[in-house]
């Protein structure tokens, strides 16, 4: 670590309760800024004490209000680099826009590329983020990149819970989500199984299974937990091919919609999410909500001192 | 006119009323455009016809909602990029964000160079838009921004009112506004006069008048109206120094907070706006619009055949 | 069509063939070029007639050698920008480096990024592709990318063999291939199902089916083939759990290592590849192409002529 | 201060007394280099002592002959880039073409802005510079750009004197001075005037004051002071709307043309300047130089060792 | 030629006489601008007419006063930029600064490439120029550039003198130059020869001829006549060898210094010169000037009508 | 020498010998890492241990196979530079493509920019090279490159051998060689002469010498010796001009196709190469390799402790 370049950490709007908890992790105060929207819906945003070659860390996801929020991350980038700061990192636990990595139709844009380059055009570093939608995001980067891996946080949940082997079989709810479904098994030494529509564009249509969940402990597991009707579609789906229990397990929590109340009528019986997402959507109530302060305030410290990264990327069972 | 390279224009959310006159104006169709915003807040935006090889202009304001409305336009504009098109201009004719134009304070953003160098990195070939708040802003893009004035359209106005001559006094409301007082003065043959404050910082503190405005008619003259505190206080102080009649005009009438009641109990008879924003905020009862579609239309129509846009830039009185 | 700006066309060293089909196809001769390896093995390559200001396609696939290929490509790209073309596209059937898309392990290399970022730096225009192994390759690049699918073409062909409906399941013969499944399934109408593997960590060991194939005729899809271990492996599995028939199918054949052996003492019935792949490796005795010059050069008469691209990407099979 | 990381400073050929202050208040000898003009016009220049992994501040002023000045710079620049300094920041006390910010008139550059990409474009990493003539040029560069203001030198000056109070009216010689006069009236807490012309446009016909300066001791200020014909045609204004006594500042003293005659001629009674530009152009008998030496000296020291710079944008006149 | 983009023509001020030259080759007149230099030594260029969409050819060399050259160069590229031509090109006869293409000590600048970043980043789309002093700034530039070769021009000259054959030795002057002997010798069938200086270092100390010039015609060539002192030196060296008459040629006459003087006093019969360079050096009494203005201007013909510039290459000398 | 920031030295496939003795002079153990070609010819390459904020060397000549060892060299720069480098440096002994550093013809490409273009897109920060074929190659990057040359090291081998004054002749074997000719011959107080052909384009035909070595020891020194043709069709030349011994040196030893055989047969009596290229090629019997592994660790040592690498540049012959 380089005694000379102190680190700094900034929380901007979206979610303070995770950035303090990080910033406790690290055992360093937050630092103070300005950010102020006025009447117009302009944003500024700056830091209140100096930063001149520091190495800057700003914690913001990019959930609702997406586009605000990007653009408070962005203005406080630019502060940062006109300021004189050594580096500027992004902390976004939450990556919005991170769906629209393709040309889904024709004529259609690659929004999540747009904001990769917009950030670096305002000047970016390094990005740290958690459990990207698709891992080729990364590739939008020319900065380094480090994305966090949440299974094993899971999988070390699940275990403590007991909730593992034959007994248990990990569902992709849908036919794209089947690696984070591989991954969790393998941690669980569990089968896995996959919700499959008929009519796979867009509508969903006629819901089956395949694979065995009879009579088993199902965890449905999926990135981004939005309307919940992917999982409350595939719970109805997994109880009618005979699951005898069903959990289900996202990295994001966003609860759109009516998405709490779809949760709540669901045969789903815990649904497990990190913090990396905080708003003021109705939840469900049999919500558990698991922080990923700690390893993303792990990450930050081994960033800041030079050390790898990559002993977070896994979770060695074993040790417990 | 290159006859092979057809026009394509299109518009966006924050104003279709002033997009549709421009359509009018040029006897060109809008093109058909799918723009959605999602649930958790992310937008969608792409043409729905065929852009490949064409010149595409797209037509939005960066008003309230001003972070929305600029991931609207960036990811039309990657959209755009991304189906081939010839090239994308961008019609802008209220452009957010111009004020942050210099870091006003230690350690501050300029967050219009932010805009202007992601609007650029999306793949922007070229602006057009109308009485920049500095005309500095156009130095921020590498790409041809052409900035049309808006004090020939106030000048034809007040001269078939006869508002001009030496019964007139040209007012800037605050001491930074006095190029455009200056302006307009030129086209009434009027005098100028600034409305000035003792402690400048934001505050704006025991306002006075420099020059004479004693039973004299009045127009005020700023680029924005945007809580018209400037304009009211102005009007207020003009008053006190005997001014006979009390006009405003104002590019951009953003009418935020409580600008309408401001206004309507001011002694400012009537308040003259362009088209430029549209937006749900009250108006004041004195208010009255002055279309910018033609001025906007004719410089579309000179960019796309090539011809000078230079002849829009002033406006000659005599020809009236 | 721009008359004035004709379009030439140029094949590298690595599937003349099939340049030489397109080329048939537009009804355009291959432009004179010279391309010749020095004894150091450094590559010259440019055109030997004039291509200023014309519209340049080169036709290569990035297929083995691979980093000879991409440095021709990139050679004959420079030379071209140099020589003053109006424009440069890339029609690139396969290709290479697509599978290094992310940073699979800790301090890996985004390859197919370092390609993309390449092109563009030698001054690559456009790219018109054929099946990208991950569609978001396409948000690596920032100008435009045509992604032609071949799973329209296979569907064309199983419908005419009859190969489709309740009798059929198409097979992903890995977990990660279900997207390409699931589409050619929707064509014929027909179930999908999975092979996984316990242990899916570059080893795959203990593969068994998720689905039922039993007494089904089974079409298995991936998007490559190169050593043919996955279909042929799938093709075990998928025989112990029942399947009558078993078809495979890839949108690029490499044939690598001893997979046309692997292949003929498999139990697939015939190999189906497109012919975008040309190299001398043997091939097995089932196999068949289906050529993509037709699909390949509809696209470049397309770009070319400024229509949209985006009816290459359905095949309607009720037309036939 | 990173101890491993020493600084170098070092002199071209605009202005070698201010450098040489600047280097004695650092304590710090000025670095060792060539810089020769060659018979063809040419400009060879470099440092004659290691420069690897330091990081080195070169002072110049881009005033007349501006086009050398600013060559002698980038060569520099690249000189230093290539022989691998950690960081390379420009000084530029006076900064030339700042007043071609815009486009003045149909098919004007914005030299201002080729001026900010040819120094970013030659490797510039930082801009250090005093009283720029349009702020919003700070948004030309995507650089940190500290912009140090004059107005609290001029303010503790004035002070000392006993110019300050209702005794004093500060008067912006032209109405887009505005901003500096009012800055500069807060530190003295005296009211402010403007000089206007009725004919605006470059010509400058029949000036009038607006605000009231009768009996009073006017000070001038501007920006630049270049043919000094803007300072005399305003104290000619002044005087003849009873003002009784006259000063003149501005940031930058030029003296071209027949400024000395002109302003030795007038009824100014003293004009102040900073010692930012140096030229062998014959200077009036009433002129006064301040050094900026201290300021500069000052700044390069916080910057250097990662302290704020925002200390020296205000003067805290109480403590005197 | 596109019939819809016409070409428009500007002469910026190093040599107006070759520009007039050039316009009328082409039948073209030059385009209407301004140019001033202002008492602070600034320049602002720019078009006078509309030059929106139109393919601009700018003629300028680099030549004394270099610096200033450059800088209208590079504004008014900017200025056609931001004016919205559809291209920008440089004709630019004398390259200045290309001696300065490599470290040639430590810690020194590469000044042509930093020539060529900045035409670029001022938006210069095409160059071309006559001779560069190393080929190898071709590459500096990822922008096409034509470099027009003189030799087939004074080929074509001598071999109408007679001057031809075994009779005559083509002598490089210095030992850098033997490219250029070597590719006229060869279109005049002619051995060569090379002045050598046993300390070669700047000083060139203790010359003498390698290769035989006893009793024959010299023909001493170099690319730039600055000094002269290449040349008469070289001159006594070979009539001190034996030489019977002696000719000189260069692409470039700068006649820096006291050239005209020395050549007038040396043994050298005639100085043949493009005029590529106008300045307002004395001249040698036996300067014989060939203008390259059909030689530039048939290439700019070509260029913008998309033909290939390679026939201007060579000299066919058979066709006379 | 940064105390805090730990060198990290990694050797590439192209040349392990060169890289372990580097490594050996240093006193630094050769990083860990995995580089990999698959069947299909694709690389993978990474480090196997952390890198982060380290500043890495990667050596690697880019000799045959020129394409894939640029490849790895590029794939190796990304994920150096993903895993979140300080800094990557790039030593390259062999820099390959060098000698296509200009459009020698019409249409042809600039490889050794494109070269340079790639690499520093991949993310390179600096370059260490030697002996490079045109020193502009300098100038294709806008990084720090240095470039040792190797004529130091031979003058004191020859010296040491006792080969110098007037009884050696150093010949460049062909005319655009004579720089190092002369370079060589001032370290060694001999004189110069030339090996020149009469048709010189490719062919080489009726070659001749310039200058007289006459019962004199011949040098012949050039930078790269591929098939050893301009060597053995120099020597057969210089045999017949009466010269007495014969001796070649080159910095770069290819030894393509028959080279081995062709100076086996010829009448050099000892080829002189540096160990910058290790290939399998046979090689010629009288052959003396010189290793370059001090003088490049040498500039390593200095560039990574910020001392000037300027001392290894010259060779004082005197301290010997």
């Amino acid at each position: 670590m380089n005694a000379d370049h102190n680190m700094k950490l900034f929380a901007l709007s979206s979610n303070p309760e995770l950035a303090q908890k990080i910033g406790d992790y690290l055992e360093i105060p937050l630092g103070k800024l300005t950010s102020k929207q006025f009447s117009d819906g302009e944003i500024l945003a700056h830091a209140e004490e100096s930063v001149r070659d520091r190495d800057v860390f700003i914690i913001q996801s990019t959930s609702t209000p997406v586009n605000d929020n990007l653009w408070e991350l962005m203005i406080m980038i630019d502060a940062c680099k006109r300021a004189s700061v050594r580096s500027v990192s992004a902390v976004i636990p939450y990556f919005g826009y991170a769906r629209q990595d393709r040309t889904a139709a024709s004529r259609q844009p690659i929004t999540a590329k747009v904001v990769a380059d917009n950030l670096v055009a305002a000047g970016l570093d390094r990005v740290l983020t958690l459990d990207l939608h698709a891992v080729q995001v990364q590739g939008f980067f020319d900065i380094p990149v480090d994305n966090l891996f949440t299974v094993p946080l899971f999988a070390e949940y699940y275990h403590e819970m007991g909730l593992e082997g034959d007994d248990v079989v990990v569902v992709a709810p849908k036919n794209s989500g089947i690696k984070r479904a591989r991954s969790l098994a393998e941690y669980l030494e569990s089968p896995i199984a996959i919700v499959d529509y008929e009519d796979d564009d867009q509508k969903r249509e006629n819901g089956y299974i395949i694979g065995n969940v009879k009579d088993k402990k199902v965890i449905l597991i999926d990135d981004i937990l939005n309307t919940a009707r992917t999982f409350t579609n595939a719970a109805a789906v997994a109880k009618d091919a005979g699951a005898k229990e069903i959990f289900a397990v996202a990295s994001h929590g966003l609860f759109s919609e009516t998405a709490a109340a779809l949760l709540d009528a669901s045969s789903i019986q815990e649904i497990l999410v990190t913090d990396s997402v905080k708003n003021d959507n109705p939840k469900p109530q049999r919500v558990k909500y698991l922080s990923a302060a700690e390893h993303l305030g792990s990450a930050i410290e081994r960033i800041h001192e030079g050390r790898p990264v990559s002993p977070l990327f896994a979770y060695e069972k074993n040790q417990n």
